[in-house]
């Protein structure tokens, strides 16, 4: 695979000429100085911030491949930057940290907040996340998502709302088992269970988050062993899946073998969503009898890919001045991509990445 | 005057396509993170730091008009990101700032270095503007420029070398006025100095600076004390323009008059530089007797203007991964932009700020 060079440029969007230098540059811009500072809000008129996006990254959970640091992350954040601009027309730049101290990451963020309209973070490990979302959240007023968190969260949903449908399941009374509680596994299983889901057990590393288990975890885990797990389950993710209607892999390896999905019920629905190694592979899980398979890869059919998500969350929240991504509008725009596959298929539960229907449907439901 | 919306925006180098995809996006990007976490100087291969500049600004000197704040400095920034592209490819992202306080500026710049090829500070006060150009040039391995500083340096020099020629005068033996202390005063000052400049007389808003002077001045000026002034001159502004040959007015503010210029010796330079209201208008210098006059503006001859300078100059380090700008590179900038000008004239010292060789006659001295 060839690797690209820069993905990513700054364009004038006026093609400059000596008749229109002195509006563009001194003393024009003298006028939208003066203009700005007598009414703050016409940043919105006069400059990108009402189509601009910092994607920000401290580089510590780097897709899957865990803490490369701040410029192994910056072509990622390039690629994200393409797919804003392609799909939804967002002016998104590239900001990685060369710190990965919350309180350091939350200040350079709020210092450097006032030429964007909205901050996407990415690529930042739990638990640090949280706390710099929530943080920002209170502290700005521009919308902050971390798209590891939600955007996953909202296209897995999407994915798993079709993946239900085909195999023709309730998601109040099916099984799910999440393999992963870190960002992207801790937001989805919030959000299946704002969707319905009754019955969830998250894996971590160390094994099932469950009511009465005394490991020592983050606040998060804390609080997810409060709505999950109800049955108090304490083997291994192999012994979980035995009778599993879902299985949702957000952690980051390869776990599974053919033989494993095996064990789930009939009509199984796998999503093996670890970037760049899913879990399980689309053709291993297919041949362990899953019904409906997905990974976040785009070579092969049903990529439930964050893509699918954060260029419309961003361009709704854009033209509507949205401030605060609720559940509400999360589950929206999960419904929105689910409801452009018109009659969902075991290999084709989502809109293709490229589909450019997808940015604005999820926007419309701003 | 029109004042334009957004001025800038991020496009993707490529056109995205399925096919494409998965290089520009997952799982090709992982190939690129895992090369550069491998290799750090990758980063310039496969990122845009190659070709990126941060253009900072904290919106404490806004152009001429003062701590408008970072919100007003953003359409100014815009600006200036559309020169750096149109005459020098650059990809320049402004960057306003919440803060006007030195150690987090210092620290908050340092964050966000790691996407950054170089640093543009710009529209920052004196005398916080040395200290934190001074520490970012200190603690980090890209290079930092303070465009009011330098470019203004450069530029006005580029134009001295050509004005002096057109009225026949050596600038060792003549007597140069600077109107103003701040980032821009200092600087020229500094750079005429090492040109061979004996006899400069530099005017903060209180008055002449001056050896014996007592004023409670910062340590700059205090610096400059030392080498201006040799004869302890303490009149005002007007007086000291009596027999004077160069006036260079970076001032920010409405001074002069034509009588005030036809005290000057015969073949008088009186560069007005302040924006967007120049110490004198080009016509009042003419008619109080000025040989050469000009102005930054670009409504009238002679645009003496920082976008001669920066475009080029990040240009010319990006290219070369040259850290640090020295005097002599500043020097030599000067005589190139200078040495565009085949036959300088009364009315034509400088190229236009859109004559496309300059960028490039700028970068070729690194």
């Amino acid at each position: 695979m060839k690797i690209f060079d820069r993905k990513i440029e700054i364009r004038s969007r006026y093609k400059l000429t000596k008749h229109n230098l002195p509006i563009i540059y001194t003393p024009g811009v003298a006028e939208a100085a003066k203009a700005v500072a007598k009414n703050k809000k016409k940043i919105f008129d006069y400059t990108w911030k009402n189509n601009s996006v910092a994607i920000v990254s401290d580089g510590s959970a780097v897709l899957g491949l865990g803490n490369l640091g701040p410029e192994a992350a910056l072509p990622v954040m390039e690629g994200k930057a393409v797919l804003f601009k392609e799909l939804a027309n967002v002016d998104a730049v590239p900001i990685v940290l060369a710190t990965q101290n919350t309180e350091k990451i939350v200040e350079t963020v709020k210092n450097i907040a006032p030429a964007f309209g909205g901050i996407n973070l990415e690529d930042i490990s739990a638990p640090r996340c949280f706390e710099i979302e929530k943080r920002l959240i209170a502290e700005l007023n521009i919308p902050v998502f971390h798209d590891d968190q939600h955007g996953t969260a909202i296209v897995v949903l999407a994915g798993l709302i079709n993946a239900l449908k085909v195999v023709k399941k309730n998601i109040r009374k099916a099984k799910v088992v999440v393999s992963g509680a870190g960002a992207a596994g801790i937001a989805t299983t919030k959000l299946l269970l704002r969707y319905g889901a009754k019955n969830i057990i998250v894996f971590d590393s160390w094994g099932p988050i469950c009511p009465r288990c005394a490991y020592n975890r983050n606040d998060a885990k804390a609080e997810l062993a409060k709505v999950t797990n109800r049955d108090n389950f304490m083997g291994n993710l192999r012994e979980a899946l035995h009778g599993a209607d879902v299985f949702v892999g957000v952690s980051a390896k390869r776990l599974l073998k053919a033989a494993d999905i095996s064990k789930m019920n009939r009509g199984s629905v796998v999503f093996a969503m670890s970037n760049p190694i899913p879990e399980i592979t689309y053709k291993e899980a297919k041949f362990g009898g899953a019904a409906v398979a997905a990974t976040g890869r785009s070579d092969f059919p049903n990529q439930i890919n964050n893509a699918l998500v954060f260029p419309g969350i961003f361009r709704g929240a854009l033209d509507t001045r949205t401030r605060l991504i609720t559940d509400k509008i999360k589950v929206r725009a999960a419904e929105a991509i689910a409801g452009l596959v018109k009659s969902p298929k075991s290999d084709r539960i989502v809109p293709e990445v490229l589909d450019r229907r997808v940015a604005k449907a999820v926007a419309d439901v701003f």
